[in-house]
């Protein structure tokens, strides 16, 4: 598994993606709005990984709930896998619980899901199916 | 620049490695305890990226201070630079007030230095040193 990327939830996707584009170079790779996840979505490419800003639709969202709580900040950290089903079934067998224990479609229209952070030494980890 | 680490603040590094390593197969790249900057550090490896786990030595220290306030987690992420002096030079041009205005060896014997993540939408952002 190697590490996809970093989810940051930020009041403002659009100026703080901007400011690591300034900063740090980071090219744009994906601007998107999510609906169902209430999310707008930033994601800037930083080598094999993504910085990826999610900015709340609105407040009683998950990420408007953790930038309320939290003031904002790194929020999930997201591992590439081959096979997502097959990372599931291995997880639920070493009693992993998951929050989406059938993958659902993300951002990027890749297969994802999202690990309970009780069953992950308390971090938020999200799972993405990227082929080959 | 590309992601090299992501750093999570844990009560027990130890335990929260050993977690993540058996759950998603991650390999062990170092474990050392950096006496200066007050914090057992345990990273293991993720494609070209690492999990960095960090564990305070006492309540007083950097780590410690985020771990009594925040419970433990998402901490800071890490971008890899060729010339850690240059990369300082251009932030600085561009009115970044660095933590680290001379870089200082980091866990791994690499020059490191971070940002105040004031200048960088809120989130702490370390940069290290690695040619080639």
């Amino acid at each position: 598994m190697h590490l996809d990327h970093v989810g940051i939830a930020v009041d403002d996707a659009a100026a703080a993606s901007e400011t690591f584009r300034r900063l740090f170079g980071l090219p744009l790779a994906l601007e998107r709005t999510v609906e169902d996840q209430g999310v707008k979505v930033v994601k800037l490419s930083s080598g094999e990984s993504f910085c990826e800003f999610l900015e709340p639709l609105g407040p009683d969202t998950p990420v408007g709930r953790f930038v309320a709580k939290r003031g904002g900040g790194l929020h999930h950290v997201c591992f590439a896998v081959e096979d997502i089903r097959a990372a599931i079934a291995d997880l639920e067998a070493k009693g992993v619980e998951m929050i989406d224990r059938e993958p659902r479609t993300g951002a990027a229209g890749l297969p994802i899901a999202f690990l309970r952070p009780e069953s992950a030494a308390g971090i938020l980890v999200e799972l993405v199916e990227r082929k080959g």
